[in-house]
């Protein structure tokens, strides 16, 4: 799709530009949402939206969310992009005016909200299957991760540190205990039970995240939503990742660096699991598939 | 001034706008400087400019260091802006491209160079006399502080709520140890000493930071580089933040929220102390003043 929208108006993407003075390019001061799309529907979209309000007025960015108009508008983006499967990607920061950390009773725009549509290929069925390789990294993010925002930095240098050791994701942990993935919430199952980090300020609660914890509900899987140590995670049976866009990938194998020396090790005999399985088929029936 | 550089071209900053997909905007993806000038003169201009190449090459940006040509604009910008005392803001992103964490081996735009002049009173005098009201709160960052990155939501977020409690600035804590303020160092004297927290991760190690060290050693004040915990900071014989604009403020008074409910004390006897003073002096030698 060639168009978006710019605070409310269709313009071309090619042309779609903002101020240097925006507090999304200087401060980072601005919060987006990830929203999943299938054969032209969106999946759970009030729940992005909800957390997207969420993270909004999380950062304290004083905005009126029109709902019926927001949902008009990714089901326009959606409608004419001719993307039978995709993503919407929406994004707000607290507006333009004058570099100044303080905004509080400063003149500023309004708050800046953009949204497109982005084509992605149906289910990532291959990776689905055969499983990702891990780089296990240092959490060197801020302590607010539960907000979705523009602060990325952290998760943009884990994720191409894990790139360059040849691994698709990186996971994280702070203080010894595993937190989630660079852009992913991180799953493992030991014993048949389904292990996942709180959803306290160290990790943002995803979406898909949520879904994965109704389904094992629904599978009969207990799930203890608990800080678990770098090495439960390294002798887990399974584990896996979670998203919006690249669902649920087996996390098959990990790398890690100690001393500067790479150490590579299977996770869970290095295929796919049992429940993984199983949660990946009944996420499947969720979202249509 | 109405004119900037970008990309080293010429433009009006009224017309300055960038890609929404400026890897900048969308990832907080980029580093930057702040350099001030007096009477038309740079202060440390080479310290700032190391610093900044080093930031731009501590986020993994490839980019040749031009410092000729980067000096020249400086010295354009502050010569046609007609102000006599204000500060250089100069940022660089990692370029535009497709939304995508990874950067590594994808097709993006060069490094985006901003560089303008700002106009700044020629000192804060009065606060440096009076001194400020502090907000004493918890350092949420990341961890990787020691990178002027525009991750800077936690410094935002801090610096507002000061605001909102009648403070100039915020001093943060980790761990019960003070690091820094949210757009500032932080300095206490104790007994004739200095402390201040040591350059590693946790801190920003600033120009005007390391300028009062060497003043401190020139007028025979013992320097502690070490954490220190908030009561020492509370129990201080003196306080001051410092920064390349503010420059060097006495803290007086100090607010800290404790089950939502404000406690105010003085620090030093809630007036500036006679080691800030003399530092302050030195300072002003050492710019001309």
């Amino acid at each position: 799709m060639d168009k978006m929208f710019i605070n409310h108006e269709l313009v071309d993407m090619k042309d779609a530009k903002v101020s240097i003075m925006d507090r999304g390019y200087v401060f980072g001061d601005g919060v987006y949402e990830v929203i999943r799309f299938y054969n032209g529907k969106t999946f759970k979209l009030d729940e992005h939206l909800i957390r997207f309000q969420n993270s909004v007025h999380g950062i304290d960015i004083n905005y009126n969310f029109e709902m019926d108009i927001m949902k008009s508008e990714i089901d326009y983006l959606i409608k004419n992009s001719g993307y039978k499967s995709g993503y919407i990607y929406a994004q707000m920061t607290r507006g333009v005016g004058k570099r100044d950390h303080i905004y509080v009773g400063k003149e500023l725009s309004k708050p800046q909200y953009i949204v497109y549509a982005v084509q992605e290929e149906e289910r990532p069925l291959e990776v689905m299957k055969k499983g990702i390789k891990v780089l296990l990294t240092e959490d060197m993010r801020w302590l607010r991760c539960d907000i979705k925002s523009l602060n990325l930095l952290g998760s943009v240098i884990a994720k191409n540190e894990a790139f360059k050791r040849g691994a698709k994701e990186a996971v994280l942990h702070r203080n010894g205990y595993i937190t989630e993935g660079s852009a992913t919430n991180v799953f493992v199952v030991k014993k048949g039970t389904l292990y996942t980090h709180p959803a306290n300020n160290l990790i943002l609660n995803g979406i898909t995240r949520l879904t994965i914890i109704d389904i094992a509900k629904e599978l009969g899987i207990p799930v203890i939503e608990t800080p678990f140590l770098v090495d439960f995670f390294k002798e887990a049976d399974e584990a896996f990742t979670s998203a919006s866009v690249s669902e649920i990938s087996p996390i098959i194998e990990y790398v890690e660096v100690i001393n500067g020396e790479e150490i590579i090790r299977e996770i869970g005999g290095g295929v796919r699991g049992d429940i993984t399985k199983s949660i990946q088929e009944k996420f499947g029936e969720k979202i249509g598939k």
